[in-house]
């Protein structure tokens, strides 16, 4: 039966925890429960103990020190802390901040905030691949610029930034460079020295480590205020009680990822090439977004003319194959149903027709996919873009002649 | 031996997570992954099953409804989203804040913090049992006053404050009310209709569920701001993927509170009880702190004279009980040592000479706490008292007929 299978192209969106990852943390629960606060007792020494440990780990992922990494609840938490925490304790850094059009909606909603409050913000648009050009960021960058933030991946459509150019731009001007790195570290290598950002947004979920439990790297000698008070836990810049069994799980998912990465990222592309090349042969009226080699291992985003993305995923689904349309956040918004079939604005950014836009799909393959998957996939595909070919009133109209986009 | 003895009495810093709740939590890192945010495929709308579940679990244990249960990461973050977050949003409601002066460190820090952006805040005193008295709330009231803050009970004497009163009077005159619960609730009743407030903080690891998630309830109409931006989960109140086996635990925590609280409590008023007996009969110049009956069942906190309460807590370790001084969170300052042993602020508040505050103990018992535990607490501590007296230049001083505390 189709229905029985179960294949999960979504990774982007989230990551099943690793098996060696929830045993690391299993006792951390009711045996290790400790407070790390609690440093006068067994189980807060513990405690502390493990979160020194995991901390170590994460820092070793990127190549940086312990005492640079802050734990925090999730990504959009981290990017909220470098951004607003940057501003907040610089006010005299300049009220100019340079972003991305492709940037996650944690950093684009509060770019928008920041403007409300009188902040001027630059949007850098990118090319058809999704990339930043750093000369068009070179071309923004003002006297009073105080930060700027590019992410170093985008989940939607896949591409790597050129971060390290873009760093070092910032560095001789001066200006606080952040990088949304959530869905890239871990994925892909990571050193924050060849990188030269100020800030790094690291987030466990995606690379096989627990939700609820993100990172900030912040380097040495920057200061950022807190986004919220507390018991100064964090070095006092996160209080409140640390999430411990995901700190230790973020910090073994870290070292797995630091041990692992190259070669599930070779196995991810040889699976993404097949998808890639497999999809290219069988598929009409295809077209791929993102960079063709700059981008993230296992990563495959395309939209199909003529065709509805949502209901390519729910048709997809009924065969038991789960990935994503637009980004996470996108097909998000619960409640707000209107706004899902809304345009992505990554894909708008990248010159796709707004028409397209909601037929747009993310594939992400995660290191436990198997080459089977991707031949189910291949195999279900042509007849479910036959399908809907067939119920779509756009190629209706293409087939008789008629264009189907004329106002 | 001695040293092989795991006794914890430290409940008000974190608790165990109940097995139940565990296993609850399990799937949902390798099986039940997904992201509640992908609702277009199974593993998402299984994802936003188990959400909707773990709201209405919380919900019910405070007698609210699943709307208005905003999922944090943290009590501390509650707290702050809830005042930082009514001020943000209602900046037309007044300047004028009023806490009470044994708050959490992230009430009084962001107390100290809003001081600092211009507001005015007043502090309100408690008497000799850490009370809150609802007359000096209500005269402390203002024409500008937009918010009022008092904890549901304190951590670190045990004191349950007259919350429904200081509510009823915060609602005639249109004040916002926050009651940071975190130690509260699961562990005592909590009626969201009795209480009366505008908004309640709970934190689930204080009641046999994880770290790392947290709550705030929010009464339906009233309004406040995020603080910080992102994809709008939560109801847009709290941005970023959502720690969904964390959610899920906090909701069986939830339900399990709910259902065995009643005998818990009871349980746990008979362990104190004997404890607080136990103490009294057997330790001299020992003073019980926070008040005699209206307290947190299990919890008993006192200073002895002459001795130092660190001292207390190493020795006690040693005998393989773990207890705390203060609250957790002075305990607390990591690296910050100097200040682990300066007085703490609930002490001094109710009284107690500042040369007895770093003496202070803090024993806080839970459901799985046994009474041959207790016991073993009475049998141990009169040896150390001893040895400590023995060690004490104050009571050498006594005992020589000098007056130890004169300047």
């Amino acid at each position: 039966m189709d229905s029985d299978k179960s294949i999960y192209l979504d990774h982007q969106s989230t990551t099943p925890v690793d098996p060696r990852v929830f045993e690391a943390m299993r006792p951390y629960f009711m045996e290790k429960f400790g407070n790390p606060s609690s440093h006068i007792h067994r189980q807060g020494v513990q405690a502390n103990q493990a979160l020194d440990t995991a901390r170590g780990q994460v820092a070793a992922l990127i190549n940086s020190n312990p005492e640079q990494i802050i734990f925090t609840s999730c990504a959009t938490e981290s990017n909220n802390l470098a951004i607003r925490g940057f501003l907040n304790a610089n006010p005299d850094k300049g009220k100019h901040v340079i972003v991305s059009e492709i940037e996650h909606y944690s950093i684009l909603n509060l770019a928008q905030k920041l403007k409300n409050e009188g902040l001027k913000i630059t949007v850098v648009d990118v090319d058809q691949y999704g990339m930043v050009d750093p000369e068009k960021v070179k071309r923004a960058i003002r006297k009073d610029t105080a930060l700027i933030s590019i992410n170093l991946a985008s989940s939607e459509i896949g591409t790597i930034q050129p971060i390290a150019e873009i760093a070092s731009l910032a560095r001789a001007k001066g200006i606080f460079m952040h990088a949304d790195g959530a869905i890239a570290v871990g994925n892909i290598p990571v050193d924050i020295n060849i990188l030269g950002v100020d800030a790094l947004t690291i987030s466990a979920h995606n690379y096989y480590g627990p939700k609820g439990i993100g990172a900030l790297y912040l380097r040495s000698g920057k200061r950022i205020a807190p986004l919220f008070e507390g018991g100064f836990q964090e070095f006092g810049y996160r209080s409140g009680t640390e999430n411990l069994p995901g700190i230790v799980g973020m910090g073994v998912a870290s070292e797995l990822a630091q041990n692992e990465q190259k070669k599930r990222a070779k196995y991810l592309q040889k699976l993404g090439q097949k998808l890639w090349k497999g999809l290219e042969n069988e598929i009409e009226h295809i077209s791929f977004t993102g960079h063709p080699e700059k981008r993230l291992p296992g990563h495959v985003s395309f939209w199909i003319k003529y065709i509805e993305g949502e209901s390519l995923l729910l048709m997809l689904n009924i065969k038991g194959i789960m990935a994503s349309s637009g980004s996470a956040c996108s097909s998000n918004l619960r409640g707000r149903d209107e706004e899902d079939l809304a345009a992505s604005h990554i894909l708008t950014a990248i010159g796709v027709p707004s028409e397209f836009c909601s037929g747009s799909l993310t594939i992400t393959m995660g290191k436990d996919n198997t080459e089977e998957e991707v031949d189910y996939f291949l195999q279900v595909m042509p007849d479910i873009v036959q399908k809907l070919l067939g119920m779509s009133p756009l190629y209706d109209d293409k087939l008789r002649g008629k264009n189907p986009y004329a106002e």
